[in-house]
């Protein structure tokens, strides 16, 4: 694989669980690839830059892959930083999930100093960085998300292209969302079949058998029916972290929402009670817990 | 495929939309059907009888396909009624959705009488039925169960054996709820989206193409991303019926269902506001009314 | 207080912590009382009696106080009890909280008995009952309810009529409904506030002293704030009996109730969670505990 | 009523339903008054004034009335505005219903300015304001608190303090809570009523004679009784504004809120079907419209 004419160098800031697998993979299929991580760190193959504006100066695009607004807020706007040392004509790509209200400002921001900005969330857990098999979802201008294509191909085994930035975010705080409601109505229904008498793994086998049978019903099915909540691929505040956001974009939209209520009732609980360390999914042991198991 | 020698014939109860193409395709394969419908009707091929005593006489095994539990008590109990008519050593196949209650008590009720009970309820709407494509979930006495191999490889694509038939009859209770939760998270997902700037159909297209992709999130994903609820392939107020066993089986075991509270509340809405005529999908109604969409 | 002319004779079925002491009431008032009691008891002044048809022979009037629909239908159809035993023209006073629907079937079998029956359920805890102090709920004919008037002064201080006895039974599943929902927003409240630094007390006080001072606030938000649920004035399996009867009421009507269905689901928890020998506000324990207080 | 010998001057911002009456009573008390409000007007005997600053210069206290915390921060922080304006020594008194995160900022700024803050948001609508009837609950320095004795005294008919401004704010915020939950169990209670055949003011009549006569009960009661919820004395967007703030103080201290979320989506709803104009009880209108009343 080779990187377009067009889009040589790539910096990536935020070399976490997602991000260095993202950047190995790209210093792979041959991007001349500038990292920074707050925390230090470096990728073989890749320059390691001590400050963001030595990572993004001369980049064709700059790939954030943070964990929440405030950081990405941070890496984005002030002296140094993102946005004032990118140069004009090259693209942000945000894979972080973010809010929508911040996908907004950001298209807004970069617009304004002649850059583009590109929502790019991506669905998949630190494994699935690591093998290209990353589901990409993104949003922007459509010659900006084009000219990624190549970048995109070295990440991951498919994009789902959405009208702009703020659909892109919104659609993965969809898409986390259900992950937490399924992980939700999974623990019910299990926790209902084993008081009755049923062993979790084969009520599981004769749903992900029949009509169930879905990538996040699989995994996640199995981490409820093992009671396996550790190590956290995903953390308990994260999912908090989503729901908020998931809800704050119904209360903006006017659209409510009482799964995704109940489910920030249940991350709050998790986190109220001493279930910080816990992967998300570890909502289904409260399942258990009320139901006396 | 041919018939078990020890099991030549069956007695169909019930022939609505499920268990007419049941008994058509126990036909085809060899089976000598009698079949008896509440309000008559006949099947090619098969023997039709006037009373449930006549169909079940000489019966190697009656199975049940009716709507609920008052439909199988009463063919069940009574004189001249299916417990009354069939041989010792048959068997009762209850292939209806029905209470873990009643499950135990037909269970205990055809012991007492000689007879083998074997709950077996099954995923599938009325095409999967008539094109062999059920999933079977069965539960009974091991033998009973492995007797009736040649039945089931005539209706459906697979079984899915549970420890007895109240655990059968609570497995489909819980898929029930499963596909009813369904519903209602797509639902908030896609009225979400929407309300956002994504197109239903874009939003589904990604959450099927990445994580989400089961068969019940395709059929019923499809289904509210259309707003097409008639006509009804499952009526309205069998959903409601089902979250009353769904929760009846969680009260007895004491397990509370809070997505199953909602989902019954859905349903009680959507019958006190004129929606008794659409599928049950029709509750993703309620979820983009209330947004205002 | 005389007993009116007309209704002299009064049998009281039930003699548990309510009975007993609206027995003793109906004696001080000059009635003739005869009771009976399933395990057995006498009160003084009042005829013990063996039997039920003993007790009702001869009363112009029938009291009972029991604890559920099943031992209400227990005490009232068959040979030798209640329906059979009472004579034409007289009252059974049902006083026990119990189902719309069994309300409704007390009213007819009674009527076809040629006796007339008042569904007359009441508040107030068996200190209440003890010092007449009993609010009564009495739905039937109003000729019958008009008649009753010397034996609802003798036990309580006052009473609100209802247009039947369903409606009567109704108005009380509504009042337990909202007792039940009181201590669910109080123990919301009570704990947001204390995790913020508030102690309870102080908000109860600023609560009681403003707008929200009625006396199952001010009764049931002390026990809250105290976090003393022992001994239990009214049990949790009762709770989760009278959410279930509420439930069921919303059901037949198609009236959607989200909060009765909370907290059926919060008693549910508490007895799953070792709760049972709680008051039934010792719901407001899981509020605490899901907070991490 | 005579002001305090130490405060003689205070400045009144805002001169909204509530504001308006609240600064004629100061003056009828005797105090000195300044008034501002953004979109002018005036009091009889007070002295209205052009700019924020203007009616801050000299006082000894500075009274807010305003809708909501961004409305707050405006006129407080900023040149030209309270915080810069008020003299050493003196105080600023937020009567308004804010975040308790904002609460904890205006007592750390003034502070920080040598100035006092005292949180003291009220119960009572506008005509209790007028009436000197209003509730206060008053949370700051002790002694500060005590210095606004006269203050209150003109203004309202008691104070309930509580230990500083942040558990002032919450404990505004629960009140305001317990509010809207009244509206939505006494709706689901009606509405169950009235579907059963109770009449709503008969049912109304009988709790509120019984065991649950508070004040809110009887006002909102009344309403949703008689569907009446025009002209609005407190708006819908400001109920799902309060119930906003108090969801956010339960995430900041772990507490999960499920009425509270609930009550988040009816407004929602409320506000997504075209509600907007009805007072916040309407949220009472959509238990009826999904009863099918």
């Amino acid at each position: 694989m080779t990187a377009s004419p067009r889009l040589r160098t790539v910096a990536v800031l935020g070399l976490g669980q997602m991000g260095r697998p993202m950047a190995v993979n790209l210093v792979g299929a041959g991007f001349a690839v500038r990292t920074w991580n707050r925390s230090g760190g470096a990728v073989e193959g890749a320059a390691a830059c001590a400050t963001i504006a030595e990572a993004v100066a001369g980049a064709d695009a700059a790939l954030t892959m943070l964990s929440e607004d405030a950081a990405v807020e941070a890496v984005t706007f002030g002296d140094g930083r993102l946005l004032a040392g990118l140069g004009r004509g090259t693209l942000h790509v945000g894979m972080s999930t973010i809010s929508v209200a911040l996908a907004g400002r950001l298209a807004e921001a970069h617009r304004d100093a002649g850059q583009g900005f590109v929502a790019a969330p991506v669905f998949g857990r630190p494994e699935a960085a690591a093998a290209r098999q990353l589901w990409i979802v993104p949003g922007g201008d459509a010659a900006d998300v084009a000219a990624l294509a190549s970048v995109f191909a070295a990440l991951g085994q498919g994009t789902f292209p959405m009208p702009g930035a703020r659909e892109a975010a919104l659609a993965k705080l969809c898409g986390n969302f259900l992950i937490a409601a399924n992980v939700e109505i999974l623990a019910e229904a299990l926790a209902l079949g084993e008081k009755g008498g049923i062993p979790p793994a084969a009520l599981l086998g004769m749903l992900t058998g029949t009509l169930f049978g879905s990538p996040v019903v699989k995994r996640y099915g199995a981490m409820i029916a093992a009671g396996q909540f550790t190590p956290p691929g995903f953390a308990m505040a994260l999912g908090l972290k989503d729901m908020r956001l998931v809800l704050e974009a119904g209360e903006q939209s006017r659209t409510p929402l009482p799964v995704a209520e109940l489910l920030r009732s249940r991350f709050l609980t998790a986190l109220a009670t001493g279930r910080e360390g816990l992967d998300w999914a570890g909502i289904a042991g409260l399942v258990r817990e009320q139901a006396g198991l």
